[in-house]
């Protein structure tokens, strides 16, 4: 089994599997050159743009997965959701969603009609990547975010106020984008995707007792709903420290962990039971190597025996140098080795 | 002793006191109609100006403490750095500090000749407001982040990147903000101000390792300066869980929680030495009272039986009802002095 899917399923490993969120993006002068001549919603929509993108940092980094190039908006406009990536802004939502009708109005996603393009790269990349595919959704509480408020938000207040004011149009929300949602992971998981990772970016804005009450029952369901498939389930927020628990309690094999809470203390919070990703600062990769390499190693050596796969606690932010990138992937599979966890 | 101050110093209360960070401000309907004649810095400038705005929550909401109406980049100005506050946007900064020769340029804050307007709208203030005047200084972390990136930031990772890869110009540019926000903390306090809140409103950035390796001795030398004066000192950022042990540790009497962390988790991570802020979610104010109501009463419940002052966990939201407000701070005296905290 591939390493990465092993440390998923906390199996023993030769050497510590890594890959970097955001991987494959504007860090990448090959990627810069193929947005060069295509938008981002084109390469996602064109299968072999996307594969092209998605096989960019598994050639240069030797990483251990490649993750599907695409954006967690992509599945919302065939729900009936009409939306656009602004640079510089994110994602913006022409209608957002701020009342019961507006809920009403979105449609479940049908994979195979909606996103069709995004089963076939998926079905490219698992003949051709190498290395296994992680398949992705973005998790309906940050889905349910960029619709309330209609883009990228400071503080997700209107997102909230909506939750607190209207909690049965809230869940009927969060039924439908988590039915889709499912729906999208499963397709991709027969296209071929190796391994799934739930994004759920904003979702640590939250108190755990709000996460408890608007969130999990929703997430626990797609993680049930996967459960049958047989593949690695990571779900992954930012700003989580509070919410380790209840994220394990939804289910997923792996959690992801930003760089706010070392990784034994995470161990502590989600149990045993689920492997930990993470959690280097990205922030860090823009300081010289010399400051990177100890921080890196501190993370390895804090990491639970089995069950651990190296990544950053957020995206790879666009201005690094790829050449620390690599040379991170070295170390982990250096020190991955060294330290015995196989 | 006002029951705002005894609460910060941990001794006995009649009832649990309360205000609101941002509580002037945009929420208000008569800050909208003064702001319809003055620019945000045109009010912080203008003694009297900022005296009726700081008033303005004192007189509608009943709340315990009058925090001086100001902007943590206030004093930033004096200090040699061309800034404006863009509407919609925050401070901008017009060269941002990118090398070591920008930190030297900074110059240190005489309070007297820098910002007199903010010593005389303190002045007043103390002898008008009926309630302690706290006053306020942005952090050296926060204001750094400012003068780094340019403008506010969703990441701060130039900031941290400065930091990782200059810890030498990083430690100058931490010691001469540090220095000049004690001084103006001092000299607020000389005007009258009975409190001084320290804002590090984005520190909740760093790991626990990086805020005590680039933040903490600064800061603590802020605290200790400020020992001698005898006024409550507040220490308040925002996602600090992971902090909290830490903040306390920089010598504060007081550390500002937000909503993430329930206040008993809290207080077993800063220790039983400090009292506690906070901590109702600000978007919760966006929502019906029904649901306001149980929230609030669930945080008196699980606050320190001495040492806490009810507060957000967060700045007032500006399309707050102040209304909710109000009703919030009745609640609070109410159920404070039911809970038998005095």
């Amino acid at each position: 089994m591939p390493r990465f899917l092993a440390a998923c399923m906390r199996q023993p490993v030769d050497t510590t599997p890594v890959w970097f969120m955001r991987q494959a993006g504007r860090s990448l002068p090959e990627y810069r050159a193929l947005r060069e001549r295509h938008g981002i919603l084109d390469i996602c929509r064109t299968p072999e743009l996307a594969a092209e993108a998605t096989l960019q940092p598994v050639r240069r980094l030797g990483v251990d997965a490649a993750i599907l190039f695409s954006d967690i908006v992509v599945p919302l406009a065939p729900m009936g959701v009409d939306l656009e990536i602004v640079p510089g802004v994110g994602p913006v939502i022409q209608s957002p969603v701020r009342a019961r009708r507006d809920v009403d109005a979105i449609k479940p996603l049908i994979p195979d009609e909606g996103v069709p393009y995004v089963l076939e790269a998926v079905r490219g990349l698992a003949a051709t990547a190498g290395v296994p595919v992680i398949g992705f959704g973005g998790a309906p509480f940050t889905l349910a975010s960029y619709l309330v408020e209609g883009g990228p938000s400071k503080n997700h207040s209107r997102t909230k106020a909506f939750m607190y004011a209207e909690p049965a149009s809230w869940h009927r929300l969060m039924e439908r984008l988590g039915e889709s949602v499912l729906a999208y992971l499963r397709a991709q998981v027969a296209a071929g995707a190796a391994a799934v990772q739930l994004f759920d970016s904003w979702v640590g804005e939250l108190s755990s007792e709000d996460f408890r009450s608007y969130v999990l029952p929703w997430v626990g369901r797609i993680f049930d709903g996967l459960a049958d498939l047989d593949v690695p389930r990571i779900y992954f927020g930012v700003g989580t420290g509070e919410l380790l628990a209840d994220m394990a309690e939804a289910g997923p094999d792996v959690v992801g962990v930003d760089w706010r809470v070392p990784l034994d203390e995470a161990h502590r919070r989600t149990g045993p039971r689920v492997a930990l990703q993470g959690n280097l600062d990205p922030a860090l990769c823009l300081a010289p190597w010399e400051v990177v390499e100890p921080r890196a190693t501190a993370i390895l050596a804090g990491a639970p025996t089995t069950g651990h796969i190296f990544n950053l606690g957020h995206g790879v932010l666009p201005e690094t140098d790829p050449g620390i990138l690599r040379r991170l992937v070295e170390l982990v599979h250096m020190r991955g080795a060294e330290d015995g966890r196989g």
